[in-house]
């Protein structure tokens, strides 16, 4: 048992606070002869950090990886490649910035994790959230860069995840104008282009009168075969159920036709399926691609609600820490929708869910 | 590593298929001291047993529950007690027809386990859908009164789970009706009575004409102290939305506002707070009793969608376990609404989720 | 985290106590697709079953095993395959004779495990041990028939398991004598033919007098391909070692030269390696096969000491559960020399760890 | 599972290679409010460290530990205090020496891993044996350090864990000369002072020829209260032989009596009990404070033996990892008695399975 590790046979530990020297993740389980560079690491880092657009907090944030084991070059290999012992990444905190911290120190903020902290713990690190801080996030964006090349080294077949952000508040996207190809050209990483116009304009109103927005964030896998998934607790929408909300802030996930399932009759929810090519071919995908808690080779799709930043400027009622009633005002450098950033975080976990499920195919199902 | 066991410190494991001689759970890591009786199970398993309304499969499963081990009783002990040792229940199966499966044999039913099992273990217990039936939940209701147990012996004041449908089908309940008390007074286990009227009515005509409905099911733990939950992969919640979507045919789980924290803005979710019997008193619940995975002392709410039962009358197309195209009409004893049945699963689920955390903390802090 | 369970991919839970209903154990994580018959498990369960000679307790229990789950035959399989699903093993308690308990309910038997049952626990089920009598090694010794089948399963040539009791009280074998074909020929399971003679000649005198011997096994496993192994804390050694000292009454572990390798120089300990047939060939095998935690493609060479019987005869010194100083003559049914049943257990041990490491290879390694 | 990690409710997981830039633990479960400091660490750490005798290797490593994670220390607390969360502790390698390893490249090393990771993992981290080295054990004891503060956080009485080298080579300490004052007296940690003079001039003899000695530890917990274990497969001995025989090149752990309580008889081996200061009181130690695999209050005793250094001067027969037959003369900077360097280690071992235990008993039993 590890509270702060994650997976079966690919076994994955984060540690930092968010205002402490460092952050890192120490992988376990990874497979040996996958080569893998502090780059290819720091290309999915540099999407996830702080400071991209003005809706993301601006805080400085290099977000500089180095891989401090698991990995050998010499020059009989043609690239740093995993051993099989574990993976240590770690990044430097640099601008964790030595401000006041007294406001934040002596009162709980609601919707923060400051009182519960407290109540379990006794004390905590409140600078910047400490544990809680969704910078513990970046360590997770790593270890996804290994699952997906862990992936890529298990399958013959490419897996290809992808992620849109589709509601921010109460604005949803237009499934007509889904399109993956808009995904990487707005700064909400929105399939939908025109649903994204309009969250620039909203959320820069709410970013300037100090409010946020909520989010939910869709995450897709293409090419991932039939088979993966161990019932019953060890299911593969059980596992990314707590992959996900595990990811700060979020308070729903959904597989497939998700909460909308309990209003389908059994006709509309039950997936036909015909022959294609010689192979299964569901003709919808309600089940979001797992049935059984066993992937069915359909694209799996989990969604999550990211609830809107707790840090506004908004006066807001709360206690001190030793009881006494007054108000907070959250000043400093906040995310307007922290869900923006959640995107490649949900794109990591599925990643890390995935590549943990196929090493178990593997050895149960060889 | 197990794929058929759930929990951390508070560890159970169900075994048994659909149509075997019997199913079953050992329950690890409980206190020792704490009677047990088979009937004190036997109560829970009573609310879950097959064929107590006409919108519940009509299969004649006493479900009688035998203590097999971890529990003694001598002159010098008041009653049954645990011994720290492990729980080991059994039920047997008793009503396992030996009906003709040539159908679900050869066919994969749409929305069923019965595809990705045959892909993923080249073979399957097919009968009655083995270890996939819904069947195995019952191992977990039983396994849940020992946590309920657990946490009436580990907390000084009474934690309270409690449970309703809140939804079926396109139906939801109207929350001004919401009154626990009807819960007991209706099929559906709905705290809205006039709910509860219109889906008798709603799920009378599914029956009749062979179709199913899904459901939402709404569970509430009452009397939490605050400070349960495991930062930042055994959180709490994370913890809890994988035990829920675990549950047969769950696609969607949600906590506190769930789904539509998204379309909040940061005044409307952050749960203010002041103070009340020299306590911290929140003024609402968006967050559902956890804030950074850990409880805060207010209701913990857990939401989970049941899918529409996929066993339906209509005829629905599909391939054979040999890649022809065919249709296939489930006949035979089903759930119109396996949701129903849900309800006792997802308190079960809330109370072995709950005791973990209980002797977490306690492990941790003392 | 599991108490009653072991194994990291391969994972069994066991349970029951002396004189409770039944025993059993659940095993999670066998592949799908093996031949298992009650039949096959009960061959090896005859061999540890008491009352088989005089040198074992009288107890009668037939141990008769059934399989409740994981298994499923239809007209289409050559006979029960394993599903992949739990395979859960259960044995009645036949012969738990209602004895007089007062004595060992009141009074702690020095050398076993009354007294600290009680420190821990607060009380405990007295009657034959409960859940610390040697049993509980029935239900290994059932899993460890699993567990030989899915090493034939997994690797192409042959994994073979002998064991032979090595020691008993100050009588060793001679190492010169050593013949596998004797081990089933004398009530010791040993391989020296000669000293199987003087011990049931040494073991006769003691068990008339009451008084017991402890006793050294080794267990070597053959065709163990190299390469099996975790490092650092999943070493194949480490695990052994875990395995073997979980067994009652175990007070020492060996790998190899084992406690001897402290007075081998490096010259003398080091195996040195030549080539044999296009294969690496060692000269010796003071490593008992496992280097840095992997197997080496050696034989796998385990050893573990039993202490003798803690019930004899003889009056010992004790106290009270209510702290009266007394003493304590423990009659009826015992081994005098529990270490021969400790034989099959070893054995079984021996390949549920290489089980368990087979499939981590192949989840690891391909 | 998590092949690099130990432990069940404390959890750690080390990192790292030999020549790699840095080697660390992450520590789990830590309980909050436990004042820790690098400083406590590195007293511990320098007992460990290379280069403190002519009979450790001269690696010149200052092995300084860095506290990167899970303390906090403001002006409210008196201290860095732990908070619950993960503790990362980082050592950088500084003498990894860039010189030729040419030779360990493509030749086996009898009695190094050198051949087995080869055979796993396909390729491997040669410099200096990589994860197989024994410098992951400074991870190990700066862990261990961790663990001491929980004992004395969780019990009232100390618990006191010294060691003592009790064998070097074939030479055994005089037990009528044993006195713990001694160990810090001499470079073996050695509780015979006679005993050490003799193996100073043995050792040197080695040295010189470019031998080494294998060695016997004694480690020995006292103050550890009765109860702590977790039967059947977490007993605290079954823990102890895991964590013991993990250390590199260690072939056997005993508890007690060990592999001498075989020769015993039941008379012999029962330590039989009276009262003294009305606690319960053991005549005898043979079960070395376990039964059952729980501690029953007396002293822990467990011993393990480590092999003689395989890296000596005599040329051994070897192969390459080519297939051809050739020998190896082992150069460089080598322990001639590895054990020496093994003393913390094991006294570390012992702290992390006590504190381990502790927090479980403490969740289990209150």
């Amino acid at each position: 048992m590890s509270f702060n590790s994650f997976g079966r046979m690919l076994r994955f530990t984060t540690w930092g606070e968010s205002h402490g020297p460092a952050l890192g993740v120490v992988i376990d389980g990874c497979p040996p002869g996958i080569i893998l560079r502090a780059e290819d690491i720091q290309i999915a880092l540099d999407k996830r950090k702080p400071g991209t657009s003005k809706f993301v907090t601006q805080r400085k944030e290099p977000d500089e990886v180095k891989i401090l084991s698991g990995v050998f070059e010499d020059d009989r290999t043609d690239g740093p490649r995993t051993t099989g012992t574990p993976i240590s990444l770690m990044i430097d905190n640099v601008d964790q910035r030595s401000k006041d911290y007294s406001d934040i120190r002596d009162k709980y903020r609601p919707g923060h994790a400051d009182y519960t902290y407290d109540a379990k713990y006794g004390f905590r690190d409140y600078r910047g959230g400490g544990r809680s801080s969704a910078r513990e996030t970046a360590a997770r964006v790593a270890a996804g860069v290994v699952a997906e090349k862990i992936l890529a080294h298990v399958f013959d077949s490419a897996v290809w995840i992808r992620a849109s952000m589709v509601q921010m508040g109460p604005y949803k996207i237009d499934r007509d104008n889904f399109d993956w190809m808009n995904v990487d050209k707005n700064p909400f990483w929105c399939a939908d282009a025109k649903a994204a116009e309009l969250w620039a304009e909203k959320l820069d109103e709410a970013r300037k009168s100090g409010s946020s927005f909520g989010a939910v964030i869709e995450v897709v896998a293409s090419g991932v075969p039939a088979g993966l998934g161990a019932p019953v607790y060890g299911k593969l929408d059980a596992d990314l159920a707590s992959a996900m909300m595990s990811i700060n802030a979020v308070k729903g996930v959904e597989i497939g036709a998700g909460m909308e399932a309990a209003a389908l009759t059994g006709e509309e929810n039950a997936d036909e399926i015909r022959m294609k090519n010689g192979a299964p071919h569901f003709l919808s995908n309600k089940a979001g691609g797992i049935l059984g808690g066993i992937s069915s080779g359909q694209d799996i799709v989990a969604r999550f609600a990211v609830k809107p930043t707790s840090s506004i400027l908004t006066p807001r009622r709360t206690i001190t820490s030793k009881g006494e009633e007054t108000t907070i005002q959250t000043k400093g450098r906040h995310d307007p929708c922290v869900g923006i950033r959640g995107v490649p975080v949900g794109i990591a976990m599925m990643a890390l869910v995935l590549a943990d499920h196929a090493l178990i195919h593997r050895a149960q199902c060889g």
